[in-house]
């Protein structure tokens, strides 16, 4: 028998698949001959069709975001707790939609999926995919579900880096794109982190230059450290120091060499099970897109000049402790916008938790967040 | 033909080997039949033996500090800019050693060196070296040279680690400690990054659990990708902004996957030039040397109470970018030192260069030491 469901969640969901089967180009110039999205709804969408959010993932995450799915009562989506009916993205007022993205690991289209032109899994022939394309791919299901104008595109990281685009490319069809914990491009550092993950995968043995699934592989070990570095650098110094201090897994510091302590070994658990979950090729894949994301770099380095052709309003949103995505990096965002004469509201949150803050239920944070969608939803009330 | 000496290097120097033939043991209840250290030395010892400097290396370092060995006078010892005929480690006023320490893979015994009960390579099973151990076998090595007290004992990160440990344990035995960019203890994240190195060389198939040389392999890719991440944690984002910025190998941006950032490229020069040069072992034993040392241990976490039994006047000097081994972390010494009541100079030096600049000629991070070692000059000549 089934957990009851809470009362604040959307309950059990079921994932949908929108099939396009229409060619389709990319960025990169290559083509993929069609694809497909699995997506999820919460809440309904309302007779204007006006409530519509949309859920741009992060890194590693997928279109399941809230509820639960059947028979995994206890493991709610990814951003449950911020989605739902009364929490920030409140069902009860919005019909949100959560896709994963083209490239991903959990029923898109992507390197695990079978190439229709060759009858083969794509593998590492997957083509690359950058965050305009995502936004592309969004539009096309956002036709399919009837959804002209969304209300706000939302993601944090990555996520709000697709919200950003939406705002560039797709200026009409949205109402707010809410950023958290993003930036308008990766810092060098940035870069070097996602270049050591992606070394750590292709260096391991059983990667197989991305063909391990036909060989019946797994590069665990490369996607395990992929993630331990990863993990590392979404938290923060005070947070680790608050969760692991110096603690030893086991036991006291003396003779013998078996000392570990409690961070290496969390560590070592979430890297294992990341490398269960997840495709390394759509890991590489991913990486690559927020290493090029830079939506400044046609309008030679001039983030207002690119931010000029936006409509919508934004609500940019950071964390104090973040360091892979820093409170400065969102207030270049702020300035630009201010500069380029776009309404925008932000807020830099007091937290210890580092980039991982944007997963986590934060008081203000989520009174910001709630804050700025209530009166969304009053603006499109009163719209003509 | 040798290349002309630059008039402010120490010129040509040749290592020697201090070679204890007793046993030593260690603090993890180990014990070496016997050790050889390499060291070098820099400008006269004066008649009173006074005059007599200790450089402590750091995780990568060894005891080529300053000078040239012959055939090599394009490369300077790794602290040069430091050490020399009037540079802020004078060479004119005082007798620099430095060593290779114990464990190491530049002469002195460790896991590359043959065990003389076995007749075999240690290898992985060389036994868990502390800071404490290294310090004791850097007492003998003084004793060998005929030093009773050291003017200054001199360190930055890890060796700033030997500088404190031997305020502690050694106090008749040194004037002054200078501790540069160290902590006195790792905290969680530090232990993270570190782990991941670890794993990262211990996950390589060509490690064989640390035998690799007895089957004639080397981690080659796993020592790469550590140093990577060693690397872009002992820069600052600011730095590499710099240095890189999001510059491309070559081309531009477009369509193709072959898109490169100069910082990827010389990751994967210095990771790679770093695994032809260091041993794995040596590494992984460095690494754990870092992560256990914590003198308040003992003290229940009381650092001042560790450090009631200094008599030496300390210098903590730190660097505003550093984020592996912050400012704050010196603050900690600093604090802890100003309640036992030492003598204590410290100060916090602008750079932009991250954890690296310990490393670097920053003008007032060179003011800093040579003023402070100038007075050390001084003092010993006035001491009775």
């Amino acid at each position: 028998m089934a957990e009851p469901t809470p009362e604040d969640s959307v309950g059990l969901v079921t994932p949908q698949v929108f099939r396009h089967r229409d060619s389709f180009a990319l960025a990169s110039g290559d083509t993929l001959p069609q694809f497909d999205l699995v997506y999820e709804t919460y809440g309904a969408l309302n007779e204007s069709r006006s409530n519509a959010v949309l859920i741009c993932h992060a890194l590693s995450g997928n279109h399941h975001a809230a509820g639960f799915h059947a028979g995994e009562e206890g493991k709610p989506g990814w951003w449950d707790n911020c989605i739902g009916p009364g929490k920030p993205i409140d069902t009860n007022r919005f019909h949100v939609v959560s896709l994963n993205n083209l490239g991903g690991c959990h029923g898109s289209t992507g390197p695990t999926s079978e190439d229709p032109t060759t009858g083969q899994q794509y593998g590492p022939n997957f083509p690359t995919v950058t965050v305009e394309d995502w936004v592309r791919s969004q539009v096309l299901l956002a036709d399919h579900l009837g959804i002209e104008k969304f209300a706000a595109v939302v993601g944090g990281s990555l996520g709000g880096m697709q919200a950003l685009r939406w705002a560039i490319d797709q200026p009409e069809r949205l109402h707010s794109a809410v950023l958290i914990a993003s930036a308008a491009k990766l810092s060098a550092q940035n870069i070097a982190f996602n270049e050591i993950a992606r070394q750590a995968i292709s260096s391991d043995p059983r990667f197989h230059q991305g063909k391990y699934r036909e060989l019946g592989e797994n590069p665990d070990l490369g996607l395990m450290l992929a993630r331990m570095i990863g993990h590392v650098t979404y938290l923060s110094d005070d947070g680790m120091r608050q969760k692991f201090g110096r603690e030893l897994k086991s036991g006291q510091f003396g003779p013998g060499r078996d000392v570990e302590f409690q961070v290496e070994s969390y560590l070592h658990h979430q890297g294992r099970s990341f490398s269960q979950r997840f495709d390394a090729n759509t890991y590489i894949l991913m990486t690559r897109a927020l290493d090029y994301f830079d939506p400044a770099r046609d309008f030679g380095d001039d983030l207002p000049a690119a931010l000029a052709a936006a409509r919508c309003k934004f609500c940019v949103i950071s964390f104090s402790t973040d360091w892979r995505f820093s409170a400065a990096r969102s207030k270049e965002i702020v300035n630009a916008l201010i500069s380029a004469g776009k309404n925008v509201a932000s807020a830099i949150i007091d937290s210890e938790h580092g980039h991982d803050s944007f997963l986590l239920e934060i008081p203000r944070y989520f009174d910001v967040l709630s804050g700025y969608l209530n009166r969304i939803v009053m603006e499109i009330d009163d719209a003509p």
